[in-house]
């Protein structure tokens, strides 16, 4: 029996981690140890990568080369990490996928999403998640969360919103176009609420893990 | 007035190197410094891609991995190097180009094409060379030529025998497939015979300089 590839997307400020936290927790109980993972996923290879996009001592990496780099990394994650334990029956839980690339890079920064889902498909080729929660905030919401000092007025901050405003109209949009595979939670409801609703799409993946 | 981007292209063993010194030579003579290249390019960030694909302390490199390495390293040495010099006017001589990616890695290793031509266009959009040769010998010779002890005749050199004919295939598909950029040229015939079939291309391409 092949495991549930479960992946976990939103801004910065939704709670992505503490739900992630949250489901292992519900999966634990229901008897399953699950994997929990992100990019750019422990291999040495997917960490010198992300190292050379990082490190500034080697100079500016244009959008381009990040992009490529990216999915370099992410089909080492797949190929070493992701596949190898869905073989063997695990759960992965993973923190931001390849719709965190069509969102930031994709949304925020116009990248072409053509470019995007071809590279995914050269990257992980069959393989996307069964499973994806985004969680999902009025930009402003999310940053003043993580600045936690209120919603901010002064220019950059107003750009950056609006970055995130990109960020989110991208993932919501990738909802509307596979509504079968992801699921958009209210990040603004309180933390358990937003558990809740996480766990009862997994208590239907465990319903159906025969199928 | 844009310079001309020009590859040179065949297995090893078919004097693609002596080539590109009898090229540029030629281009001096008619009052052009070409700008001479190879991949990775020479930008910090090429030589650090290479050498992860290249050291094994890294791990293992899958061919899907070493794939997005070497377009991340060839988008970043045509953003730095090849696409500076010909906005400057500069004639571009390089050693490869994307085409030894489709007959190695695609007619050798058996990479689907597609997605060789799919991250071409990612890598560097609308840029192909304006001229490519492709110095063509049958696989047994130009190793020959390379191991300097004629054919070989046991199964693991039979072997390479037969990827390198696979290589040359593929090299010849794309010619066939791009007549008006890609020449292919003879290599079994003597080095000054060759030189002078690139010198008329050459001399054609700088008739044409105005156009």
């Amino acid at each position: 029996m092949r495991g549930r590839f479960i992946t976990f997307e939103g801004v910065e400020g939704v709670g992505k981690s503490t739900q992630i936290a949250h489901a292992a927790q519900y999966l634990l109980g229901r008897g399953i140890l699950p994997l929990v993972t992100r990019e750019p996923g422990g291999t040495p290879l997917a960490e010198k990568l992300r190292a050379l996009v990082l490190e500034p001592q080697h100079g500016p990496v244009g959008p381009t080369e990040e992009l490529l780099i990216m999915f370099a990394a992410r089909a080492s994650h797949v190929a070493a990490v992701i596949r190898p334990a869905l073989r063997r029956g695990r759960w992965v839980l993973c923190d931001r996928f390849t719709d965190a690339t069509e969102a930031y890079q994709g949304g925020g920064r116009g990248v072409n999403p053509v470019w995007i889902r071809q590279l995914a498909r050269i990257a992980h080729p069959r393989l996307m998640p069964d499973l994806t929660f985004i969680f999902d905030a009025p930009a402003a919401v999310a940053s003043a969360r993580v600045s936690g000092r209120g919603t901010g007025h002064d220019r950059i901050e107003a750009e950056e919103t609006e970055f995130f405003e990109r960020v989110r109209r991208a993932y919501l949009a990738i909802a509307a176009r596979e509504p079968g595979r992801v699921r958009v939670v209210d990040a603004t409801q309180p933390e358990v609420a937003v558990a809740d609703v996480v766990a009862q799409a997994l208590e239907a993946a465990l319903r159906n893990r025969g199928d």
